[in-house]
């Protein structure tokens, strides 16, 4: 198949979308050491709202990118885990992650040099 | 520094969105062999509005990851290139878009699954 991110309707811009989107790299890396519960996500993408989350959480299923397992127990128990898809995408989410931390530095600068010129 | 992309005040996840943003990555790539015209870039990036594409530069040029230089031309010229900091981000940049095009069917497939499910 042709594919081209550069063109509007290739739909490999929509994954390009749904993969670049910060909230779906925070849940892609998190699963990195295996299933987490719902909850235990919530905690720890501080600052995400439950509707961002659970709509994240759908897309990256949709997309087969994360599986989700309801466990018939009460009180009823969600897990996700990444597939095989999934997995294939920890490195770059990695790589991005690296690159916010050790770059952190140089944008805030950038940042304070524009804000004082404009 | 101390970093951590999953706190929801530590500005490293404000690096994380602008990066984590498929505008950002297709304008960083389409810059990657060297300067080009606002007009240039607003056709390379099929179906880019131009409040989105006027958007996306203004944060990448506040973020130092582009320059924009206006030549004293009639018409004007406005060039945007990227920066050392923006170059750093290219290697990234190309290995999600080659992610979303190779994977592409993948997703595909599990879209068609899940939307046959719900």
């Amino acid at each position: 198949m042709e594919t081209d991110v550069y063109a509007k309707n290739c739909p490999s811009r929509q994954v390009l979308d749904r993969i670049g989107d910060a909230w779906s790299v925070l849940i892609v890396s998190s699963l990195k050491d295996g299933s987490l519960r719902y909850t235990e996500l919530a905690q720890r993408i501080n600052g995400v709202s439950p509707k961002m989350l659970t709509q994240t959480l759908r897309g990256l299923e949709r997309d087969g990118i994360v599986t989700r397992t309801v466990h018939a127990v009460v009180p009823p128990r969600v897990d996700y885990a990444l597939t095989t898809l999934g997995r294939s995408l920890l490195s770059l989410c990695n790589a991005l992650q690296d690159w916010a931390e050790m770059h952190i530095g140089d944008v805030l600068d950038a940042r304070e040099a524009y804000d004082s010129r404009v």
